[in-house]
């Protein structure tokens, strides 16, 4: 465990109480514009930005996907609008409960409840759209306004978080005192980061490589703080490693398995998903992805299984994709439609448990820096 | 936060290191006998219990399956015997060297690992099945031996733990101070359970649940640990909650969605899984299943889904099930066929996202208490 004095953070970054007066407040100013309508017996209506696809354009400046000018209209005065009209308001009310109550939801509870008080949902895949769209119009990520994933990754590491959430105002945490970790929850996701003694951030797709960086003491010997991201990480977790990276200025490192799917989870914690393409809060374009690469299997010939069909359609779609037209991604992509064949991060093991730490991680950083 | 005094624990208990030293013993006790017969000039060979489909008998007295008399030898006096008898001995290895190295490591490490050292497995079920071998030789599960699985679940409530993997030893966890719970890892499963005010146990299958638990103060108000499965619950954290069970006296109430999978989910965490017939260390024969129930669709109006096919099957497989012999297990499955409908335990939020603490929890925990 790290004991030496830790050095303090600069008092910006996140601030939960801020952000909460924010996001009241632009659904005030939204509910305001439907009554102002409403008075001047105006039929009331809201326009948007478009997130159909040929409003979604890749911008090179803020290597992301972002939505293009186009605005759509949702008007009472058009009746097939109505429907969707009164479903975004009503998401918005419950949006604004959820904050003043100081109270998180997830997307199933929101199409639940909305059943509930009679707003017509075909299913809750209609009620996710909803919840995006809000999202897009207030112009902030849902968990602003307390609609968080279900799914939870974890995070360890030399940094001390001050917990802002009801019960626990101002209450801190030593991240290094839990040993399995800490998750990454919505008391976790809006804590200050007080004190941070880490240089750097490895970010981890599998849970045994990070019980293995933990077990071996990498954030003690490297400086670090580690995310496990459990898979492709989870919205919460992406914002998390976007502030490690934003406030406290701290290089992002990146490890997942050498596959189209690995691959793709480094890629969109850089540059975003299409499918977020309204928000920017939740990529960290400057995170580095360092491994499992392609050429890693055969550079540590390491035991690798071959391509199956599946494998194959998806570097072929990524390929065509312009968040992967520059290297590592280009050259990696190609060496993987050469190789036809994927690895995963535990198969550095074949040398020895602590591999992966002694050899693959040092190397791999000093090659990446290289550039 | 529970600030009051907490009760003191008995100090009997879970402890890791003597369960290090038993499982340390017994490996020594087999590379031993391994020994001796090769000192006598004898083929070396090794008896273990049959885990075939006609030595897994269910015990009604444990409410479990458990393997039968049945044994088997692998000899190497048997040529095609040699492969499995070498990949259970080097398996053996490999754990004893992780038990004294307290290191930790997963089913896929140790594939790798094997692959590396030259011991031939087809593939990873190959190895996870000497890994079953093994535990059922020794007669421990594979977390005593260090293999975890790479999932976590988490936990959170009133009760001190006392941690005792290397860089942590006794120190210590209020597992109220974790806003969002602390994860059951390594660490958390072989910790001791130092002070406890609580009174009961509540498992839960969906994170929303536990987030909802968590955010009502449902610890504070229930006295209640709150532990979150997330869907199927990993062994270490089945281990957890027998713990919960047997060291503490705490009863448990389990509460997962009203489906086919949910009801397993349950079963399984009650009476175990037959695929692990040979250890005993995994089940809580005296838990509840609390909820959702098929016969609380009806009761609470629930907004319900269609069994598809798949559910169906599942059901009918349930009904031949001898777990599945008594109520409510038998009554539940009986009407799940009668209504052909599931339900989530989100679907309560129909009324309130608070309802589920407010009404549910005290309805049903009053209705199994009845019996």
């Amino acid at each position: 465990m790290v004991k030496a004095k830790r050095s303090e953070v600069p008092k910006a970054g996140f601030d939960l109480s801020a952000t909460r007066e924010i996001v009241l407040n632009k659904l005030k100013q939204l509910g305001q514009r439907i009554v102002e309508q409403l008075v001047m017996k105006e039929l009331p209506e809201i326009k948007l930005p478009a997130r159909t696809t040929s409003n979604i354009v890749y911008d090179a400046d803020l290597r992301q996907y972002v939505l293009g000018p186009k605005l759509v209209t949702r008007t009472a005065r058009n009746v097939k609008h109505l429907r969707p009209l009164s479903q975004l308001l009503w998401m918005a009310l419950f949006s604004k409960q959820l904050v003043e109550k100081k109270k998180t939801s997830t997307l199933r509870d929101a199409f639940y409840n909305a059943i509930g008080f009679g707003i017509d949902f075909e299913d809750q895949n209609e009620s996710d759209n909803v919840v995006t769209e809000l999202e897009s119009l207030l112009g902030v990520i849902r968990e602003d306004f307390n609609i968080y994933p279900e799914e939870r990754s974890s995070v360890f590491g030399p940094l001390v978080v001050q917990y802002n959430v009801p019960g626990y105002e101002g209450s801190r945490l030593d991240l290094t005192t839990i040993p399995d970790g800490a998750m990454i929850g919505p008391a976790m996701a809006t804590a200050r980061f007080i004190k941070c003694e880490a240089k750097q951030v490895f970010v981890v797709e599998k849970g045994a490589v990070y019980q293995r960086f933990l077990e071996e003491g990498v954030s003690k010997t490297f400086k670090a703080i580690i995310v496990h991201t459990a898979g492709q990480a989870p919205r919460a977790t992406r914002r998390f490693i976007r502030r490690l990276n934003q406030e406290l200025k701290l290089p992002v490192y990146i490890f997942t398995d050498a596959d189209p799917w690995g691959v793709h989870i480094a890629n969109v914690l850089i540059y975003g998903s299409a499918l977020a393409a309204h928000v920017k809060e939740l990529t960290t374009p400057d995170a580095y992805w360092t491994g499992l690469w392609a050429t890693d299997i055969t550079k540590y010939k390491l035991p690798a299984m071959r391509f199956n069909e599946e494998d194959t359609r998806r570097i072929a779609e990524l390929e065509k994709d312009p968040r992967y037209a520059v290297d590592p991604w280009k050259r990696e992509i190609s060496y993987f439609k050469k190789l036809q064949r994927k690895a995963e991060l535990e198969a550095l093991s074949r040398y020895s448990l602590e591999y992966i730490v002694t050899n693959y991680l040092p190397e791999k950083l000093e090659e990446v820096k290289k550039g």
